[in-house]
């Protein structure tokens, strides 16, 4: 089982370290601390393990030092900044795990941008020794880029040429489209294995200056001294301290989430609990609770439920969304997040739920929402109905089942492609989206439908066998077509990097995953440092 | 090996009619005549030859019919209007012709699009019975949909129930791009192998009306008389004639295209010979010259080219595009287009310039760009070093190379993102677009490469050695990572429908083609229509 749960003091690959206003996020990877058997973490190169600690320390910045306005990310080794992530853990791992690996890197690299864009921290990668692949990769996701001029270090993408598939961890997107690399430039870099040094590196727009080793030092510190140099109030942060869960063999227990597995049927239970009646209302009074603030603790919560699911429960393939509480609570919770979404500490909250939501939005799973009595879809949780791939509303004309909209629903949690849940929702007549804001209170099942709020809204008679053929019909397709699919029509509209990492980049790289030229026999993900050599089938596709 | 290249008397799939300005293309597949072996085209199925047939429709109603404003698609197979891509047929065929289907499908479908956008000419789907898979796919290329309402005829797509695939001709993008269908419907209508009929299609959007059977031809003709009975200039078509390409061994030659293959290398050299100097200068002469005009003849014969590369040579990899001829014949060509765009003909032939372009941004091969003396790669054949992933300039003090831009480089050729070549190059500096424009007369070698047009110029002495390195160099890499590294770096900015058809489905579609639950001797394309059933690996991925 692998847990993505950890703190500093247990970290073995990274050095976290504060100095005022910065933070200094140090890579020492030690190669025999691996998360699987079988090969060792050289060079800094990295595994799961080492990904896990770095979106811990990013996270944690951002809630127990929010004082951080540059973020300093450097290497401990001599020479050598990051080798990227391990060819040996990629030539021996299965096709799903690639996958996932790569998609939880890509959503560490896309946290460092969403808190730089949002939050507005400074990160700078500090190459004193070579970056290549994933470790170029990281680099390029941070603002700032500066590389030692010592004759020797380069920064490189050598998965083109050396192993036969893409910097999945995206790379290629980033170079075109965040530094606008000249495509014909990013073409060569791309495919020269060992990369390009300082000046030529520099003048091609790969990183934003050079310096020697002599002075190496001396630049950081400056450019460091100029980003923090600016006055700001004091701030201090709140303690994220390790969620409790249980696991048993049928489910996973959080405080405010609960997993329970129908492994036979290939799907899952995620009921997510409300917040209680008597949460704080403000933000003086929140940071006081800290890390036990509903909005923060259950997402937290879901965010590792999701993690879990994706790496420990593979044939899982249906994620029924179910939540519990009170409508009031959750809509009085929205209030007070709206209405203090200047300090810094809810705006790293609503950040955060963001942030899970649109894991959910990426998660290779199906997901359907089930709106049932006591169910409390309401403003940030009608988030999951409008992120799950269908949704069923019980019509019980003696029960009252509702589902209500709040101010958080309109901006506070857009996907990746930029836009909100309903504005992707009702892209045909965005006029609905306002109407259905709009509308006085809570919607009850049939003015949900009437809205298009849902997807189904099933009678009480035919409710539970409704509910059941369609998680049998589900779950009983191409686990593989389901994920194309969801892809396709989880995000119309716009595209943006992001979505073009996940979306277009994501789906070459797993297509490239599965081919014989990286990973038959002869292929050059499975010969590379081996004696033997990687031979092609050429024929182009 | 196949051939693109077809005239009305020879189709067996397609009718083709005209009567004033209205356009009949009906579909009566002959289950026979089919491209490969080992299937039957029943249902109006359809494999490349079919869609061969309906491309060149589509280009001869542009070009021989321009008085056409309406062209209804429909069906003469009582019940049915078509069951889509033929599944025996992708069942047996390779997964790299799969692709290639795919692509050219999806192309044919643009062109459609194309059309009705950049030429007015509205297309109509008359679905007179059931259209399924590639059938609704076809359906929703054009603007207007209407179902006849028997009890019986549906739209759907029954790819991911039935077949373990995606709808990948478009179908799930068109969905909720183009007719903006909710996501939870689109969801719920992708994994209905059944589909859905007249009244349900119509509320949810699939369909823009629907007819009981004694009225639908009345309906449809009622649609028809209402988009054609505006009255507009007269206007006569142009034939366009069978192109002579002569094949030998080692080459292909058209009159302004010729391939010359390095099969032991792995490249092909294409040449394109730019216009003569005494080309016509006003549409009424041009009009008269017909399908022999240099921008037509010269752009259909490239376009030719690029399909016979895909799939007869799929073990070349790389393309060297050279041209031959006069810069200021070349100028002298796009300045006439350019002053007669308005006419009805010479827009048709720059539109069509730019679809060839477009062809060539989206064929799965390396392209180099070689630029030499006695080269004319100017104006529209600029696009071709703008379109490739790198140039080389020779660099020689003794002889004049030059490059030159002309008003066509402006716009008049987007790609598929919307953008201009130049736009696209200069995404990080697009003042040095406007620059390069502004630039008086054509570029020695020197000033194009200060301005950023060209990738390489190597000088003499170089010259050989470089462009000989650079070509091995290319055709040893795995050619699965070029196509996904390729088409990460080729489309920078903005993303379009277009692109995330070739983009994000197409990925999603590749990978999918490649997956055991798919072609596996378990997979469900394997096991469609046999005895035996899909058996799936659940692990979700």
């Amino acid at each position: 089982m692998i847990n993505f749960q950890i703190s500093p003091d247990q970290y073995k690959h990274w050095k976290l370290s504060f100095d005022g206003a910065v933070a200094r996020l140090t890579m020492d990877v030690q190669e025999d601390e691996t998360l699987g058997d079988g090969y060792k973490l050289k060079l800094n190169s990295y595994d799961l393990g080492v990904d896990i600690e770095l979106a811990d320390a990013v996270q944690r910045i951002r809630f127990e030092h929010p004082e951080v306005r540059a973020v300093v990310i450097t290497s401990l080794k001599p020479r050598i900044f990051c080798a990227g992530a391990n060819i040996y853990m990629l030539g021996t791992s299965s096709h799903a795990f690639k996958v996932n690996f790569c998609k939880f890197t890509n959503e560490t690299r896309c946290a460092i941008e969403d808190d730089s864009h949002n939050s507005g921290r400074r990160y700078i990668a500090a190459l004193n020794g070579t970056a290549s692949g994933g470790g170029y990769e990281l680099a390029i996701s941070c603002d700032e880029i500066y590389l030692v001029d010592d004759g020797n270090s380069a920064v490189s993408l050598p998965e083109v040429p050396l192993l036969g598939v893409l910097p999945g961890t995206g790379g290629l997107t980033r170079l075109v489209d965040k530094r606008k690399v000249r495509r014909d430039r990013a073409d060569v870099f791309s495919t020269l294995a060992e990369g390009l040094k300082g000046k030529r590196a520099k003048e091609w727009g790969l990183i934003d200056d050079t310096f020697t080793t002599t002075k190496f030092q001396e630049a950081i510190d400056k450019r460091v001294a100029q980003i923090t140099n600016t006055s700001r109030d004091e701030v201090t942060g709140i303690k994220l301290n390790r969620l409790d869960a249980k696991s048993t063999d049928d489910g996973r227990d959080y405080k405010y989430v609960s997993l329970i597995f129908h492994r036979d049927k290939r799907y899952v239970d995620l009921t997510m609990r409300g917040p209680e009646a008597d949460l704080p209302t403000t933000a003086e009074q929140i940071q006081k609770l800290g890390d036990d603030y509903w909005p923060l603790r259950a997402y937290r919560e879901l965010d590792d439920a999701l993690l879990y699911l994706r790496v420990n429960e593979p044939e899982v393939g249906l994620v029924c969304i179910r939540t519990e509480g009170s409508i009031e609570n959750v809509l009085a919770t929205d209030k007070t997040l709206a209405a203090n979404r200047e300090h810094w500490l809810i705006r790293e909250i609503v950040l955060h739920m963001a942030r899970v939501l649109r894991r959910l939005d990426l998660t290779a799973k199906s997901f359907f929402s089930i709106i049932e009595r006591d169910s409390c879809f309401a403003g940030n949780l009608f988030e999951l109905v409008l992120a799950s791939d269908r949704s069923y509303m019980l019509n019980n004309p003696d029960e009252t089942v509702e589902v209500a909209l709040s101010e958080l629903n309109t901006g506070a949690f857009p996907m990746s492609n930029g836009l909100t849940r309903l504005q992707s929702r009702f892209l045909a007549e965005p006029k609905k989206a306002y109407e259905a804001f709009a509308h006085e209170g809570a919607f009850e099942t049939e003015a949900a439908e009437e809205a298009g709020l849902i997807t189904f809204a099933p009678d009480d008679l035919d409710w539970e066998d409704e509910i059941r053929v369609a998680i049998e019909e589900r779950t009983s397709l191409s686990p593989d077509a389901l994920t194309g699919m969801e892809a396709s029509l989880r995000f119309a509209g716009p595209e943006t990097m992001d979505t073009k990492i996940y979306g277009r980049l994501t789906a070459w790289q797993n297509w490239i995953f599965q081919r014989p030229n990286a990973v038959g026999p002869n292929g050059a993900l499975t010969n590379y440092g081996k004696p033997t050599q990687a031979k092609f089938d050429y024929k182009r596709t």
